[in-house]
């Protein structure tokens, strides 16, 4: 393939632009191949694990997630725990800001406004949630005393009602979220208050290991699109590992190879481990998500959209979906 | 600014899809943000630098930077010798390859192909490249013996003939091209061996110091655009500083500012120096300036142009411009 | 301070060197930096958490951890299944292999060897750790049935005999190991294989969340010594968040701020949540743990062994260490 | 190479520990790696060349730039306009300030102090920079009017009276600097002042390019070590590639080869260009120069003083080399 020149015309569809971004280079190429990979593994009805991270639930890619629930491209999502939290409190209506990367911290921790990165999170959002953890948890409980952590975060979906939420959509889709550190943040305060009241409430982490590990099978075609690293990535790959390793993959990262991080672990390293297949298609784009995931996955959306693979009798504009309330499937 | 969740729809434009990356979180809001300072330094009408490194023009970005000249964007264009000598090789039919990070270096040496990246330069590129500089110099030096740099390369220029082409469309449109280094490639080598033969050919790199200083004044609005670090962004963001620093910059690059580097160094930083005004208009993107410079910039072009600030009488789709050949003005 | 000129002597020690680099500029100065923060916790008796990732168990470095656990550096450890695993593949004998981030994937894939950088595992290492852990887990269920995760640490650790392992050298000292993602590696799957032979077998991570929480009080003063990123660091800075914020704080990464991940944050964000205490001592050095984290470490050791603040009766060097068979504390 | 766990032991030697990072993994391997090719082009007698950026020069690294010029390590020195700025600065008595990277840069460009990094320069240092260099130009005007930059720099070094100047060590052992961007800092500007009252002084930069070429030939062996990137490391590996290629090469940079960037180029990479053989000894280490190098290089330089292979009767320490005042070779 030949460098070719990029020239910009009115009216640029993103989908035109990462056509173009396919031969300009370096990080452009791979990004427009991620683009293809994802298109590729829908088309062969692979299963798709999308794992993220909390910091990608505190920006506005939250939507986006729920949104690709909704039309059915991941059949597992991976995340951490305050991913799961921050979910929660968006559905619950509490709104983040943007600021800025160099804040006064010592000044916002006096005004109880928490930062990540330039976003800003008010303490208060933690109260709200907090009420209303206890009270999911209640009802949890009393259906039965052990539950494994996927069972727990659909039940707190049906008990949402918001389009944009993750864990909603997941619900209403039968998406099962795993989650395999789900005490690392708010929430693991909240369930260790509510078992030293109910010492024979259990969160069965072992089990979910079995629910991720059986939800696909060595015959299944496998694809993984991990953003960021930490273990969202690695527990999505491992599932994949265990299984005959994935067909498809497409890590988008900060983190560079070199040093032996998850984060910054590549698709090619994954072949050696058998994670990915010897012949699978694979991407790695280095990058900011909030970016590089929305510049792919929109031409990705795009290209599924002509194909009638997008699942929902239609998808339109955010202005009508917010009107009509959401999907009709 | 409250984050705000991104929504996909169908048919989806680079402006819309920047215009939400704003809300969105982290690197997005920085990207959206140049979108929004290069907007500004053309409505007021600054005098703009624009800055970038020798890989960009192996990439496929040359011929936007061309396009850009050619509707009007850069007062002032900086770079390094190996982007002289690269938009000159494709200017006179070059061809070069998209291939792999992981090909094997070795293996290409032999093949006699030059790796950048995941970008690949034939050897013998470099030999047509030689031909052509010989002729040019002795032409320039027919006309005189002592040259600024910027004089040298608009002579160059002129004696291409291809609209995707830097040089071509700066010489044409009159945009001053700063070389500090010119030496620092293969047209070293040539310069060199031409000087071997013609003793009083001087290439006199202190009075173009003198063409970029006075080619702004105090009194002038001032922006730079940089693309990437090297001695290119240093050097324009020196000149503006003698005049009194920058109402606008927009940075773009892959590195931190955690070793204390010119790559790194942010817009930020820049006020210490009164590199850009304490009260400038800055945004600093952190990411692979393939992806980030052609989405953020493309959506500027459609601001500007809605806005009547480009120039040239249409801009028009690739197809018809590489048609009719180009612009009318 | 003043910048100073470095200047190499002849038989140099760590401790002089990492002096030196207070002064010298960027990163060094935050590495020096790290040793004073790093000496100052212990001085002032601090309950100090060292959180660090599954890659560093894979290098050298396991070794060290072990010895600064021997020590009495570290009143906690947090860290990740994989680091768990290997520890145990190590401490059973299994030895990894130095390589190159240029190895042929595919090839080693053949070969059964799985790469982490630049450091590669043999595939059979993991079918000893699968006879060793499913061995352990019966004799843990013939104690009690419901584990939190650091007990079952702890009961591995004491059926290890190996001074170089953490495992080993923690349940030696008491010193609690939490592992908040306990399923996402290999031994996730032991453990899932063994639930459904042991329905009542219950690893209890909400159980941990306690302990973690209960380890340390409002009135003590707490540090964090966090090496790279992931839930490791997250878990070990929200048990010190929960508890009125640490006093002292080291982070030392490849990430930056500027994506907004956990890898990334820094301990200046931290002051934001009440994560640190607005008035405590930080440092935040951004490089490879490989090589900064002996660096500054070695020299607060050098420090704290001349205050007589280590534990032990002596510390001395790897041969004699090696011939003695460790500690007779 | 076998994995090896790292033991701390009391009074380590810099030499230790480099020798025990080998093994540990990561970019440890990588520093180790350095450290022994570092030493075996000196052994094989390779002409080096050391190349840094500007940045580098404000931090306490000049002084061990300075240091290594006194022992013999490089036989040419290539770099930025910045660095011979502010070496000469420091020469003159300019003390520069260790700060923070949080420094509020508004307020600093009101004190008139300019960051770099978490560095502080007073601009006051740069008004006795002016009267230095043009006085140093006019006694260098009186004796030629055109003048190679590399000649220009050597009689500045003269000049000096530092022996920890990297311009007057330089000068005192005959080591040619090359600064193939001689304008581009705050010299550029006195350069061209000092050309519009005395048209006919030229700065010769096409000279140096022969002289930075014939400086080596395709017999002699010949080194690269490359600190950070810019031109100074492209500049010294082109004049290497024209001769056939380095044997030895080790570059130190915190930029990652995945932008394709010259700063983020590999030694692999340099093999497909044939700017290092095919069968040379490489080593890219990934991280902070003001940590890493003076880490490999104390390493390399107690290897090689054993070996007798440093210049200078004795290599001393700081006091005693303070307090001697320099080399009595």
């Amino acid at each position: 393939m030949k460098v070719k020149d990029f020239v910009w015309h009115e009216g640029m569809k993103v989908s035109e632009l990462v056509e173009e971004l396919g031969q300009v280079g370096f990080q452009s190429v791979e990004l427009a191949k991620a683009k293809d990979v994802i298109v590729k593994m829908k088309k062969d009805n692979a299963k798709v694990f999308l794992t993220f991270t909390s910091n990608m639930v505190t920006s506005g890619l939250r939507g986006f997630f729920a949104q690709l629930v909704k039309v059915g491209i991941p059949n597992f999502l991976v995340t951490t725990a305050g991913a799961i939290e921050e979910d929660i409190m968006k559905a619950s209506g509490e709104k983040f800001d943007v600021g800025s990367f160099d804040n006064d911290d010592v000044e916002l921790h006096e005004k109880g406004i928490n930062r990540v990165g330039n976003l800003m999170i008010d303490t208060e959002g933690y109260m709200a949630f907090e009420d209303w953890i206890l009270g999911a948890l209640e009802k949890c409980y009393a259906k039965k005393k052990r539950w494994s952590v996927s069972e727990l975060l659909r039940e707190f979906g049906l008990m949402l009602n918001d389009e944009d939420s993750i864990l909603y959509q997941a619900a209403k889709k039968g998406v099962p979220i795993f989650c395999p550190a789900i005490t690392d943040a708010g929430i693991g305060f909240h369930l260790y208050l509510f078992q030293q009241k109910h010492k024979d409430f259990i969160v069965d982490v072992v089990e979910d290991f079995g629910n991720i590990l059986l939800g696909t099978s060595y015959d299944d075609k496998k694809a993984v699109i991990a953003l960021g690293g930490s273990i969202s990535k690695h527990h999505a790959i491992l599932a994949t590992l265990l299984n005959g390793g994935a067909e498809y993959a497409v890590y988008m990262t900060t983190a560079h190879r070199s040093s032996g991080s998850m984060s910054g672990a590549t698709t090619q390293e994954a072949k050696s481990w058998g994670k990915v297949k010897d012949e699978s298609d694979i991407a790695t784009v280095i990058g900011d998500v909030t970016i590089m995931f929305p510049l792919a996955m929109s031409a990705a959306l795009e290209e599924l959209q002509e194909e009638g693979l997008l699942e929902g009798s239609s998808v339109v504009s955010r202005q009508l979906s917010a009107k009509t309330g959401g999907e009709q499937k």
